[in-house]
């Protein structure tokens, strides 16, 4: 498959670990650190260390798995251990493993000393079709996601569809739900195809593809100005629950859960405001629902998730903005929803 | 005074407050905030709201004055002030006051929300000449100055030199070691004409020049690849006896103090290495040394000092990288220093 090329790096989708050897070999770096998580530490680190073999200078950073260590105060950890193993500024950090750890990682490097280079090898399908994509670094701060962080560019993305084998059936279809929301807003027949894939093992064909609109739609603007709103469908919504069950719940939603959850409803809010058939709406809802569990939002919750919705980056003065579709592989942003128009979504997704 | 044009800013110097309060209101603002400390407070910001009162949407965050709050804590503390505040991704902060100020403030800024807008208002003389321009912003951590930061540059600076009047005569001296350094690196004349001001309240031409000189360098080398390294003069061992004199002083140096002391060490390290004679190294000792106090620094700490160096995020792989001087006015960068040169250095000082 072939490599593409973002705004200023390449992303790389054949003989992946090789190319991260020829990158960090022909790289002028004087130092080079991993991070990791207990997981990728245990399951992926091995495999780079058999491919980088020749490197002498090579420590490994180590955080807790899951979106909890995405703080404030693992990044301290992150900065006081590159101080503690004197990196300097051009030391290499590479992000193995999923979203947490690229958005951390990518934080904690781009900060630095003013910023040091870093590459994003992805193990989960989720950091592979979204995060590890698109130059955007960040922290949670408050039960608020994203909320600090910075807009910096790897230096390069090695994305290895072998690691996707070790991964449990619900972080595939975490991973998934991000696919689905590449066909929704940009390209009809690839929502088609993936109706009829095997959704359990997506084939790396159809990562590549996912990978390819979303690279496009961040080339064209990549500091969210414009068209790169529209990554942001089943986002404004499905943020808010992924937050709302961090809080509430032992075993809370993975991302894609939410954004599962978020899409219905804004496929809803879609019909009632761009445009959406009807019957589009019953396809999307079907889908989806067929694929991932419900959620149950008791409405005595609505405000709380209206109040998250508002703290939400994306919005201004307090106002819910929510890129929706006009029709299938079709969408379009800047749309201002009132809390009734909320409330109506989260109805329709509870009666389901 | 005319007014500079930077990498993507104008600096103004004349009728700053009233510049002030055009931007703001020009603008496409949602939201106005102001970072302040205990003393611009008090002494600056009435002066703001008189010239902005149009503001209906102004809130200030305060921080604790002094080198001591530039750190994650406060960062963390500003950060969690704009949230509550409701600060989106249309808001301005401004910040008024030192280096401080204007180092956290930009960084506080850079990440809210990955990256809003910021100003300055440099209320000192240190952060007129120095801090306020060239798009630095930072944070300490583990006592290592600087070490957390991003490349930003802000949406204005507007320098009121009238903000200088209230200053003690040690905050004067501490921005005139850099005013020295830009005459020493850069324009021997300007150097000259410095030697014969009156320098407890140097002129706002003198300020002007200054930053014109600083702004002609950081647009050449905004990310200090070559040129801007040119501005480190002085820093390489006066950052090392700043850092080792806040943690074992009662009543630490000052940036200037320190960094006037760092001129000396470095002006014999130039007539080791990079040619400059003993006439102006002489002359360079004899201008720093009749304004600054002497600092003492027992030769048993010389190897504290090293290794404070060696963290130093300027320096790679451990070698010590200084920027030293061929002659009064011109400055050669990239040069390797031993711990003999260093030292011996050191002893230059002790000796005068």
């Amino acid at each position: 498959m072939n490599t593409l090329q973002s705004i200023s790096y390449p992303i790389y989708f054949s003989n992946t670990l090789n190319e991260l050897a020829n990158f960090v070999e022909q790289g002028n770096y004087s130092r080079f650190f991993v991070l990791t998580d207990e997981n990728t530490g245990k399951h992926c680190l091995p495999l780079l260390r058999q491919h980088i073999d020749k490197l002498d200078n090579f420590d490994v950073i180590e955080i807790n798995a899951g979106e909890e260590s995405k703080n404030i105060d693992f990044c301290v950890g992150v900065w006081k251990m590159l101080i503690d193993f004197g990196a300097d500024r051009q030391s290499l950090l590479i992000n193995l493993g999923g979203g947490v750890i690229s958005d951390l990682g990518g934080f904690a490097a781009s900060t630095f000393k003013r910023g040091i280079d870093f590459v994003h090898v992805p193990t989960t399908l989720l950091s592979q079709v979204d995060a590890s994509v698109g130059g955007k670094t960040g922290i949670d701060l408050d039960n608020i996601k994203n909320i600090i962080g910075t807009f910096t560019q790897p230096k390069a993305v090695f994305i290895e569809h072998d690691f996707l084998r070790t991964l449990p059936a619900r972080q595939i279809l975490s991973g998934l739900a991000e696919m689905l929301k590449h066909g929704l807003i940009a390209d009809a027949s690839y929502w088609n195809k993936l109706k009829f894939s095997d959704l359990e093992n997506p084939s790396a064909e159809l990562v590549h593809r996912s990978v390819e609109i979303k690279n496009d739609v961040v080339i064209e603007d990549p500091h969210e100005k414009g068209i790169r709103k529209s990554l942001n469908y089943g986002h404004t919504i499905g943020h808010a629950i992924e937050t709302y069950s961090l809080v509430h719940d032992e075993n809370p939603l993975t991302h894609g859960e939410a954004i599962a959850a978020g899409m219905i409803c804004e496929a809803k809010l879609s019909v009632m405001k761009t445009g959406l058939s009807e019957a589009e709406l019953d396809e999307i809802t079907e889908v989806i629902n067929g694929l991932y569990p419900k959620y149950k939002i008791d409405e005595k919750s609505y405000p709380t998730l209206y109040s998250i919705m508002q703290k939400d980056k994306k919005n201004q003065s307090g106002k819910i903005n929510s890129s929706l579709l006009t029709k299938i592989g079709h969408c379009r942003i800047d749309n201002i929803c009132t809390e009734d128009e909320i409330y109506e979504a989260l109805r329709y997704y509870a009666e389901i």
